[in-house]
């Protein structure tokens, strides 16, 4: 799906509010690690195994602010670069604690495994838009003062 | 994204729903249409065309219910295959009309001919695998008892 | 909320699709019902009870279900009754289904028993919805070409 | 609702990971807020006003990051306090941002008076529940150790 999350970048009217490759890699980075933690949510209450509730919750909650930021990331129109960047840190740091609970069953439970993968390039993604914005788009604007990426 | 959705129907405790293949294109094609709809809606505003109403309402809504479509396919734990098939017929149905609305612009903005195609997709994906899991899980114990996919 | 739910239909721009009162019902009951579900789910998973699996994959779903359901119905704008009936039918399914499931563990867990209390006034509200529209909008434009409501 | 919420949350196994009363307000203000915001940007753009282009981006987000919030909250299984600190402070921080473009544009739109008003109650909640939580639960366990709130 990478390719049509570029297609539509390329085709909005207002230019992205970031480079397309780091924003592009982070959309389908988030939609991905959203689905992935939705599986794996559901696959470790299968497992009924009672050392798993953390790594349920976690893996709702991340699943529930991947989508949020994937559309957040997703909008070019008049972006409130302190919401954007908060979200991205967010993103960051609630994939980071579910990669974290995960790997910790990765050795019983291939799903978790799988899941940590996603969580980790989704951290990697959103910290990689994070450090490209800051330089490219400081000062882009009227948005820019309500603030700014990877401040 | 779509190696990782395989591998995590592959990884799960439970045996999928539906045949592994046109359950996973569909899970992907869901998610995919979900991020299309939302980023076209937002292109559709930055146009300030008001002839595009219609269109960014029906992306909206093709958004949401893509997202929900794809939680509920994602998960393979005890499910209610009457729900299921409600959902796919819903999703095949507002991608339908999300198309339609979006075919009408695709001369005039590329992105509404993207995010058609995208729709097109995915309306397909739910009448394929509305097709196939007819056949295969029909009598598939107490849980067919409350509903069966593609009736 | 309800009140905010009633001013922001009698304020919109266009006239709802729906007589006012049982739409705002209805879109409180879902937004309600979506959190008590996931709040059940969760309340379900942290009971470690091998026998509310069932209960806690229903309680996902319909929580997603449910929260599209209110945001299709927040829209005044071109509405595709097709779309918002199917979503109705979709939404008052899956609330029954939950509320199902969730009394037959009323007895042990009380939160079964207040989820499934808000599952049934959804039920109730999508079904009531749906009973009102058929007769006041059939005929209403060119968006009930597409469908209408209770058909 | 919020008589639901808060019988949610006193059946819930786990004690809640803050005092009752704030929290069940803060869940039912980011509920309250998100559908507003839902219903304020679909009357946006049935309102056909450039100038409103900003108003509906931020409302689109807002409710993506309140719906989040309120899902986040309403678990209570093994919160990581890290995660739900940072989603107060985002959800805060973006209905700040949606209450101050609804209210330029609230002589003109009752809509976006209405929503500036849940935005605005919904900002407090969050910054409620940060306040309070801090002087609670700092050294609540295990998952303390991962962050705090209102830190």
């Amino acid at each position: 799906m990478q390719r049509t999350v570029e297609r539509m970048l390329r085709t909005h009217p207002e230019p992205a509010f970031a480079p397309a490759d780091p924003l592009s890699v982070c959309i389908h980075a988030c939609v991905e690690c959203a689905q992935a933690c939705t599986a794996c949510a559901d696959a470790c209450i299968a497992e009924h195994d009672a050392a798993l509730g953390p790594c349920i919750r976690i893996a709702l909650d991340c699943a529930d602010l991947c989508e949020a930021a994937s559309r957040v990331l997703s909008r070019q129109l008049a972006p409130d670069l302190g919401v954007v960047s908060m979200t991205l840190q967010l993103c960051a740091t609630v994939c980071d604690a579910c990669a974290y609970e995960c790997r910790r069953h990765a050795a019983t439970y291939v799903h978790c495994d799988v899941c940590a993968a996603a969580c980790r390039r989704c951290t990697d993604a959103c910290r990689g838009l994070l450090a490209t914005t800051v330089t490219t788009y400081r000062d882009r604007g009227p948005y820019a003062a309500a603030g700014h990426i990877g401040a």
